[in-house]
């Protein structure tokens, strides 16, 4: 058995946005040297979200309009969470919808994907640098 | 480590649907002759879901009606993705509310589940053959 | 490869409640002597999640609140599910927003977590004894 780890640095200058972290993550499995296993994809944050869709820029403003209506962000003084002095509880429910992590297979050395997938950070409190880790295990 | 593959072919003759795959995925653990490891069950497709609940007909009901309500079909000028042709973005967000995938754990070579979790996949965009992955990694 | 398994049975004495569950999993995983590997951690039930957010008063507050205007519990009659006697509709719904699992990447013998990461049991339907199952694997 082997593993592999590594933490992808991500700082999205506004509050919200959406990354493709698809090659960082393709790149981590080549160095791995894993051909069957499982990869891991998750944020360490409890603000931002890893997740599998398209990348089609209607998209993201779709996502950014919905998530909007499911969980806005103000006033922020409807949200208990926000008595502590951030401001960014919606962030946190935001995440729940596109959710923490993802897990792929490898198969023969590489992301075993449908013709459409790709792995997306989603940032809701983003302008500071954030991270994202990527395990790998398998043989 | 052992490792097994297989996809799935689903065809849900509507646009909409639930179907559960438990069986399925079941003969895939026994076929492995893994006993101790991990299940990856996920759709290949961005506009469906892989996730667990109840078998229980008035259940996919209401999932179909509350989805409907989070994210509605129409019209599907409502949403910018569709200002690419496609009239499928809310099936692209519905499938973020069920998930893409399972992980389920394999203990004394069977699925380690509940008394009620069956596995299901969830189609929003149907009316074509589709794939759902099985990846099992253990010993 | 080594493999450990353990459950957790847990009873919110109310219907609805966020349990903190990290020292037990991270207890398990000490037990486990897995150094490399994932620890995957779900719920046993179809009405209960297993996630990972904030330990913070007010964001189960905020929740406990969104999830219920999200899939409200009342009136009961409004869900096809709660014609099989059931009154849980709901608590089906609510799980699916929280999500059933937790995969979290094992390293150096630790839950390899960002700095806020915590592991938690969200109860949509309590009031009796429920199990969560904790599945390493790894080396």
């Amino acid at each position: 058995m082997k593993s592999f780890r590594e933490e992808l640095w991500i700082e999205v200058p506004s509050r919200r946005g959406f990354v493709n972290i698809t090659a960082d993550v393709a790149r981590a499995v080549e160095q791995s040297g894993i051909r069957e296993g499982f990869c891991l994809v998750n944020s360490m944050h409890i603000t931002s979200s890893v997740y599998i869709n398209d990348d089609e820029g209607g998209l993201f403003q779709d996502y950014e309009k919905w998530l909007e209506e499911l969980a806005p962000h103000a006033p922020p003084s409807r949200y208990e969470h926000n008595r502590t002095g951030e401001d960014n509880a919606d962030a946190h429910l935001k995440r729940e919808i596109l959710g923490r992590e993802v897990v792929v297979a490898i198969t023969a050395g590489r992301l075993d994907f449908g013709p459409w997938e790709q792995i997306f950070y989603a940032e809701f409190d983003g302008r500071r640098k954030k991270r994202v880790l990527v395990k790998i295990v398998g043989e």
